[in-house]
């Protein structure tokens, strides 16, 4: 007899900006989000990446480590409302990759970077992860594009990427940036990444259209304070410093 | 603290005429293999697939099943020979997708054919996959073409396709291929992906210019046996039978 479940181990954690799951991108390798992962022993050891340069992107096996509900076994839902049919229409839950589901498994493709290697531990630089800061890795493998990249793929409802929104910066925040970045210790990748983030409209399906209703985005130790001011156009208005 | 392992539900099993390692494709969708996966209870409802027709790829990940060592925690192993370098390089276990690897995990994009749902179950129908039959499936997700398909992708080592062989089957075969058809319920397109999977070269990679060995692939209720007669040309020479 097979058994019903299988034990994983964990290799490494993710160090991301995204600190919560809002705003966090829906998909991998929207946004050029910089990441890391931090890898535990013993799969901290420089000679398990020998070779990784070779690739340009690599995948990502991780997990939904946030989920309060666990959607396994007696708690399986079998179907879910993807936020690109408006949150308003069910789908089967492996005809989607929504986070509930009952493995809780996340697949990602992310650009490789660079490999650092120092006495504080050894880090897997990424580009564009769509995960969140603490998240648990299981496995990092190369991407193969003769296998992996599928040009006349078919994907019904998510067959183009999402619409991206207009960001403008409010005015008087635009003036006072660079007193912000030295206090945030934020930079200009930091900017346009936060841009990039708020352009991908994190907010709720139904709220989609909510003109002047102010949301807050978690991004690394700022909240950045952003709302619609007309028809596809963002504005962020504020950037807080967290203690 | 977050735990150094995870436990995730095995969904489903594989049956595929693949019944050994020997013989299976490295890679997903090289060969046009027909599979399915038989989803165990409780993710055996027809609701959970809703709208996965709209989908033409899906990703499955798995588990390698047949593994005999435990390459996780005190018996990681770093490094790998894969076998389009020949057997006798080695390379970080990370910048490959050997099968010995901390989590045990593969991931394979295959096509999705149609969903089967009778009394004797439910069963997803899929084109391509690189699983033996029995394999404990993990995840099913669709494949989303504006996220996982990166054209501009570089992968080193293993950035083309395996060259495909010459693939002829004995003369003495192939007169006697429809009595042989009727006796192990075999049909054209099994033929056509048996000669598939001849045509990957199946032999370990210090074997490949072993002229006139005979090496045997389980397919099915069939053992192949073949071997190489020429530079490049492998030849088919019996199918037999199994009790």
């Amino acid at each position: 007899m097979l058994p019903q479940q299988i034990t994983l181990p964990i290799i490494g954690i993710v160090n991301s900006p995204l600190k919560q799951k809002f705003g966090t991108p829906r998909q991998p390798n929207l946004v050029d989000i910089n990441a890391t992962i931090s890898m535990l022993p013993p799969y901290n050891v420089l000679s398990a990446f020998e070779g990784i340069a070779q690739f340009s992107h690599l995948w990502i096996i991780w997990q939904f480590h946030q989920n309060r509900i666990n959607t396994n076994q007696s708690n399986f839902q079998t179907t879910v409302r993807p936020p690109r049919l408006g949150g308003n229409q069910k789908i089967g839950v492996f005809a989607s990759r929504s986070m509930y589901r009952p493995a809780n498994i996340g697949l990602s493709v992310v650009k490789f970077s660079h490999i650092e290697n120092t006495e504080a531990g050894l880090r897997l630089h990424i580009i564009g992860a769509d995960m969140i800061d603490g998240t648990p890795v299981i496995d990092i493998k190369p991407y193969l594009p003769y296998s992996d990249s599928i040009d006349d793929a078919i994907a019904g409802y998510a067959s183009q990427k999402p619409v991206i929104k207009s960001v403008h910066w409010h005015p008087d925040l635009l003036q006072d940036l660079s007193n912000i970045a030295v206090k945030t210790q934020l930079n200009q990748t930091d900017w346009q990444t936060i841009e990039q983030l708020i352009a991908q409209d994190p907010r709720p399906a139904y709220r989609q259209q909510a003109l002047n209703t102010p949301f807050v985005m978690r991004y690394q130790n700022v909240d950045v304070h952003f709302s619609q001011i007309a028809e596809s156009v963002l504005q962020i208005q504020a950037i807080e410093l967290l203690n």
